[in-house]
């Protein structure tokens, strides 16, 4: 199994963990440290040796960070896990709402004129420091770089992982990494640029056509990089990764306590990205008198823009797991009325059947099996602790995706465990209109994520609903689950453009009650011409699994909306029902029948 | 009438008075001059005496201006304007299509290094000049501000206009002028200011609860003033418009030609609006050593804003509106099916059943009647030359407004004479689902018209149709029927907020066969709660006239669509049925029948 369901917590261990830091702070001579959860590239999954901030508290969630006083221990944390940070900390730790409550906000009420805050450079990028400097300066703190304490008093911290990289085939990234280099490596010439640092393991990943198991979920190669305006690259991990693997001598390959002298010989001028670097890159780099020029990674959008063959290999990605979903879905709608299984059962089967592929290289993420009212748990994630028996009468939201060699995957699915009530089946039915919306849209080229994502709100809005959460983020080609720039929000200003895939789900949760979510990946593309040929983007659906009929009340589709649905269910028989046993075909027979 | 039908522009005048501009431009040493559409106010309607872009050119569209030089005369205007303005200039002058053509790269093309662009500094803004004068600078070219040298050609060039104001009473304005100005002045204090200059006309008519006769279709008083922090008020006008009125006396009165000299005697801080003020009154405030701040009109929100009376009075100015539109499409629908009416005769007719109520005070703009094609001209204005027979089987488009003491009008609706074709039904029928989108909008506050304009847009843009204007702009109460800030439009980043009144009226033109526009006015209100009691807002409409059910597909709608627009024709029937006359009420009741 990739998914365990043990919770992992330690409360225990954290206050003797925080009297030693404290002595080491003591030792320093600083007045507050930081421990934020992330690690020098700011991913959502860290190596078992960066999770300092569960090490230190006890808290296990996949955001937040700590601020350690003298007297005092702030856990930060979003709405996603006030629960859980409860649950999960010792008295001597108190939880904080953010981001309501600010850290420069936070520290600035506690810390005297002349305290001191410590802080690991290689933890945090430029941004952020700037941010606390500027809210601290004025009050007479002062911002202090230090090591990093937390390595110094953790005991058996695991090593650095040296998962075995494996090339990303030609065929499926549709450019060699040497025809990569060369944009990018233009990108810097025309920029009179010498050299960009990229710290993100994706955007190496990518611009390398390599992939590696450092992490679980995210299939990257944990490492720095020097790109140099020559098309060459030095790159920084475990050289071990690399033991009998046929690497381009343009790719230059270091251990990675050579990161920081390497940088310190750059000359001339260098690109790093504030947001996502850590500070030490660029105070390196300056320090040394090179001239840092503050720019975005210059892979994050090449990388969107998925190449057609990245776009076929996902297609068939998907297929794949839409027969795997399929043969799930049949059977769980044969177990789950009869009121035996739970949560956990439902994970272990799902997994199952994505194992039974022969091709599932990971989980693309924990999946979140929500019944009832665990639906309504956004980011749920079942323990032990947790588990519910999946009852007749309620929904149960099914959140998962995979990791093939060929394309990552993520779909939402919700469905009916036995008869269910009016109220659910109108809710589902708003979502299902929003999520048809965002299927159907065509629009203007030039148009962000932020212009698209009333569209999937609209009919929840009217009758006083609404989610909290985005319309959609950006997925990878077996990469990240989660990848920037583009995003369907309130706060993308990114303009789509064809290439780019998203996933589109919006939901509904009612708390207490039932959780509601609907989500395909799509794939942005070049409109067909029609009506006045105008220029316009639009969505092509990736992800092919059937949508719980039975949840929908089609009197109050359109017949735009109608027509998608019984399309897309023809589709899905035609596409999956030659790759299904005959069960699992009879039953998507069924599950595909017109509205 | 208030609308006329004539041709107004007069070609064979141009050479001469371009001639004669051309003397004076040597005179005065310059090479170039600018001769802008706008007055000192920046309206979108200007008095006979500021006419001077029509008087020298022969152009008389609602928007452009022209730059001469020494050989050539551009006359600058936009995509709406194309044809007209070919039609109306003599060979003397180019057309030039802006604003893909800018006019500082136009200039800086034609100007050499050492070359005087002359201007007058009440014609135009502090930031328009300030583009100008970053293009052209660095090429060696001296912005010049001359006295207006049209005026100084410009034989029997029509005085100020000295139209008699009124007081708007406190019932219809919900809040008196002192209060008004108290509130006015507590802002200019909190920042330190001492006063604002103001010179838009309808923040002045709106701070000072008065109305005016000096524009057509805009009942503002065209006047400058100055507010203090003490609460009092210089108001520059022809005096002769307030004989016999009784003015507060913290409203002082002077000649326009004082408003330059009181000027020059501000000291300290004074706010003005770099994006509307002229360049001359920030340059007059600030060589006489005064402090200038740029800031926005600070009225302009506020008005936005409507108090609870302005939004009663405006409910009952749309029905008395909405009564004699009923009237008309009642005669309409008997007479244009006989195939013998005009465009012109139509405007005509509809003028007159508005004045019937006996209290139009003037059209909010000129009717837009276009049958057939000239339905796909968005702004088309009918003349002598343009007026085209009304015939059976083609689209009647007719975009109309009223102004009364109690609201401002503006609707559209598009309806079918005789038989039309499906595909006629087709696009209306998506016009309309965008503008009941709209209409049955909840969105979570905070957001800006930007957020809600691709609601009205999506049904249009899934079959690769679209609308090249807005959806929606501010209207004002008895004042301007296009008013900023609020507007629904992919530009427009301003919040809605509780009282903002706007149109909603997105549109669909196939060029030489048709247009569809469907028109009413909504105002922001706080949304009753329900379903999540999230913090909502949403339209209540003011606009009640019947929407053609025969051109409605009834089968394209879904469920809220249908009953939006059912409840929409019982609420019409139920508020107007009592106003009308007997053969209007019943072509009513047929017109409101459920879809």
């Amino acid at each position: 199994m990739f998914q365990t369901f043990q919770s992992t917590t330690t409360p225990d261990q954290g206050p003797p963990r925080l009297s030693a830091l404290r002595e080491e702070m003591a030792g320093e001579g600083i007045d507050a440290f930081l421990v934020p959860r992330a690690d020098a590239h700011q991913g959502e999954y860290v190596a078992d040796r960066d999770e300092r901030l569960a090490w230190l508290t006890g808290f296990t969630g996949s955001a937040g960070f700590a601020a350690i006083l003298k007297d005092e221990a702030g856990v930060f944390v979003d709405g996603r896990y006030t629960l859980q940070v409860r649950a999960q900390v010792a008295d001597d730790f108190t939880p904080v709402a953010w981001p309501s409550t600010k850290l420069e906000a936070w520290l600035g009420e506690r810390l005297a004129d002349g305290a001191t805050l410590g802080f690991d450079p290689w933890l945090h990028t430029a941004k952020e420091v700037e941010t606390l400097d500027k809210a601290l300066s004025p009050k007479g703190v002062t911002l202090r770089h230090t090591e990093n304490l937390i390595d110094r008093i953790w005991e058996n911290q695991p090593a650095l992982p040296a998962g075995r990289v494996e090339d990303q085939p030609l065929e499926l990234t549709g450019r060699s990494s040497a025809e990569k280099r060369a944009d990018l490596a233009k990108v810097l010439k025309d920029a009179g640029q010498n050299a960009v640092v990229l710290t993100l393991p994706d955007s190496i990943s990518w611009l390398l056509n390599l992939r590696g198991r450092d992490l679980s979920h995210t299939p990257v190669v944990l490492a720095f990089a020097i790109v140099h305006a020559d098309a060459t690259v030095d790159l920084f991990t475990r050289p071990s990764k690399f033991s009998d693997h046929d690497t381009d001598p343009d790719i230059r390959i270091h251990r990675t306590e050579k990161f920081a002298p390497a940088l310190g010989a750059l000359e001339g001028k260098v690109r790093i990205d504030r947001a996502t670097a850590p500070l030490a890159v660029s105070d390196i780099v300056a320090s040394a008198g090179a001239e840092v020029v503050w720019g975005s990674d210059p892979c994050a959008l090449p990388k969107a823009k998925k190449s057609e063959a990245e776009i076929a290999g996902t297609r068939q990605a998907h297929l794949r797991d839409g027969a795997a979903m399929v043969e799930f879905l049949a059977w769980l709608d044969q177990k789950a009325p009869k009121g035996k299984l739970t949560e956990i059962d439902v994970v272990k089967k799902l997994e199952g059947f994505r194992r039974a592929t022969n091709a599932l290289r990971g989980i693309s993420f924990d999946t979140i099996c929500g019944a009832g009212p665990n639906g309504a748990i956004v980011h749920y994630r079942v323990t032990d602790e947790t588990n519910r028996p999946v009852r007749p009468g309620e929904l149960l939201l099914i959140d998962s995706g995979g990791q093939y060699v060929d394309g990552t995957t993520d779909i939402t699915r919700t469905v009916a465990v036995g008869d269910v009530g009016d109220e659910e089946k109108a809710c589902f039915t708003k979502v299902l209109k929003g999520m048809i919306a965002i299927s159907l849209a065509r629009w203007p080229r030039g148009l962000a994520g932020r212009d698209l994502d009333p569209l999937a709100r609209a009919a929840l809005w009217r009758t006083g609903f609404d989610y909290d959460h985005g319309t959609g983020h950006g997925v990878g080609v077996y990469l990240g689950v989660h990848e920037g720039p583009q995003r369907l929000s309130r706060i993308s200003e990114v303009p789509l453009e064809p290439g780019m895939i998203l996933s589109n789900e919006p939901g509904y949760y009612r708390e207490g009650a039932f959780g509601i979510r609907i989500e395909n990946l799509v794939v942005v593309r070049d409109a067909e011409k029609q009506g006045d040929n105008r220029d316009q983007l639009s969505f092509e659906t990736l992800t092919y699994v059937p949508i719980d009929r039975r949840l929908v009340d089609a009197d109050a589709l359109d017949r735009d909306e109608r027509t998608w649905l019984n399309t897309y269910h023809a589709e899905v028989l035609d596409k999956l029902g030659p790759r299904l046993s005959a069960g699992a075909r009879n039953w998507l027979t069924d599950a595909c029948q017109p509205v």
